[in-house]
């Protein structure tokens, strides 16, 4: 059965979560269905709120359903808590599905905490993983790189970097195609002597793992540059990383508009340089690739940006499709088990 | 004496270190000279390599000199052996003035291990300073922020935080002009149970002190957009958000180059707004402001940027004076002695 591609997949989807919901959320699930024969998508959900939405938009038959849940987390509440008291959100609901194989994944733009939280109390860690990490793709100078924890663990111990690494390695070479991707451990320095005692410590922790290409410390200006396949660091500086390329592409962007806007001159330059600007941009731009996937679990969960559009909710729920079909989740056990015995 | 501000300061120079010695570093000096007649700079070096660059500047009689050093500390060596071993180097002979009242700073564009490795074990650290952090000046969209520790402690306990909060309030107050400097603590949210059990035992620590305008948590996507004034975390994290911003703009703004470059269209485009870019990259250029500072030690220290031209070097060696006429190592003095008792 493992090697049935043809298999159709099922993604359970949060129709509540996020700043476009639903109708965002529904758009990009309708397009990825009218995509992909191979995805049948369950919108979860106050389902009064959701039919009209869906009602609107064409799609194939039998590959979009609803499923009610009249609970909704907001991004307010204590996630944990919230978790544990709203049994019916959508949140719950869909891990829920998960969980008991009613569905291969969930994707969510709701609240981050919330998701994660459910990640680990109802679908549960693979056995042999210690801690289940967030990766984030992001842009690059060279294509895409995969920050791997991007904000899910905040204190770390070296051994969960190391896994980490692995599972980065597995997803980047499986779901992202690329060959044997650079691990690297985000550093001070390229030295290994560099760092603080958890970086110094993975580090050599790192550099034994046969099963990984790791390719020693990365500093963060080299992150942007492509330096790396997967960039390795614990939950806090993962944000740090993720939140600071953000910020400054933000700033950067938002302050050459304003200079463009400031003659006639720079009007008329801005006008001839927009399409190629644009262009540009794209490249940059994190919703090409679909959402956040936590690593780990037993099943696929994947956090989306709160402001994803149709496109990021379409790409996040193609992207449970290649996970599911590279036996993402079996191999990050096969390796963990196995290379647990590895680093003893 | 304290109070007064005609005194001349003397401002030792590393005339050996970084990318562009001597010729630049002689400039920078030669400029800051001409610029306040309050200043007097002591160029430190191989004097038969300083003497021909220096003798080329037209500058005014007996504001500059040079004492000769012989050796040179080079970035690939080891930074405490390098500061034990090599007694004449530039770093050592300068730091050592420092230490003994000949100088009242030094800036320093060469190795950052020896420069800062030199400042504790030379210069020494003021009465009740835990670690001395290396602050940063980094451009935001509302104008500059200093962030403490940028780079220089790896492993810092929750009360090197509160001190590095204090330091750079008093700098950016008294040195940059910024009237009750909004501070903030880095983390992965505004809510003060976020974060690791470093940055959540700070925020407690932070919130009582009365002598700084603590405002909470800072996310490192709103520290380019001038979220706040100075910005406290850890040396490792410092690191990473610097050179992440370093990462990010070079090659946002090497890609915007290259989109530019593109079609006749767009270098027509290029060519008109030119001049405006140029301008407002301008604001996002840290050499306007000068290098790091050392904070909490017995005297002054700044590391430019390994790559620093004139400019940087001008404006760090005039940002010495300000230090200097501020008494900002007394203020740091004063502050942090009773400051010490207010968090115990």
């Amino acid at each position: 059965m493992q090697e049935d591609k043809t298999e159709q997949i099922i993604v359970a989807v949060d129709a509540m979560g996020g700043d476009n919901a639903p109708l965002e959320i529904v758009k990009g699930s309708v397009d990825a269905v009218n995509k992909s024969k191979s995805v049948k998508v369950v919108l979860i959900g106050q389902e009064d709120v959701i039919r009209p939405v869906l009602s609107q938009l064409p799609c194939p038959k039998g590959q979009i359903e609803i499923r009610n849940a009249t609970e909704v987390i907001s991004t307010e509440e204590t996630p944990v808590m919230a978790v544990r008291k709203k049994k019916d959100s959508s949140i719950v609901v869909g891990e829920r599905m998960v969980k008991n194989g009613e569905a291969d994944a969930f994707v969510s733009a709701g609240s981050t905490g919330a998701v994660l939280a459910g990640g680990s109390l109802i679908v549960g860690r693979l056995k042999g993983v210690e801690r289940t990490p967030l990766g984030a793709l992001i842009p690059t100078a060279k294509g895409v790189a995969f920050l791997v924890d991007s904000g899910a663990n905040m204190d770390c111990k070296t051994t969960y970097l190391v896994q980490f690494a692995k599972m980065g390695a597995i997803y980047m070479e499986h779901v992202m195609g690329i060959k044997n991707p650079r691990v690297a451990l985000v550093n001070v320095g390229v030295e290994e002597e560099k760092g603080n005692a958890l970086a110094k410590e993975a580090h050599q922790l790192l550099k034994d793992c046969r099963d990984i290409n790791f390719i020693g410390n990365i500093e963060a200006r080299e992150i942007p540059a492509g330096g790396a396949d997967v960039v390795v660091c614990d939950g806090f500086v993962g944000n740090v990383v993720l939140k600071s390329y953000e910020g400054v592409s933000g700033v950067l962007i938002s302050e050459i508009k304003k200079s463009l806007m400031g003659s006639l001159r720079t009007k008329i330059g801005g006008a001839l340089i927009k399409p190629a600007l644009k262009e540009m941009l794209k490249n940059f731009d994190t919703s090409e690739y679909g959402g956040a996937p936590m690593l780990g679990l037993n099943g696929l969960v994947v956090k989306t940006h709160g402001s994803a559009k149709a496109k990021e909710i379409r790409n996040s729920i193609l992207q449970c499709v290649t996970f599911k079909e590279q036996r993402i989740k079996e191999k990050i056990q096969e390796n963990l088990v196995s290379g647990s015995e590895d680093t003893k």
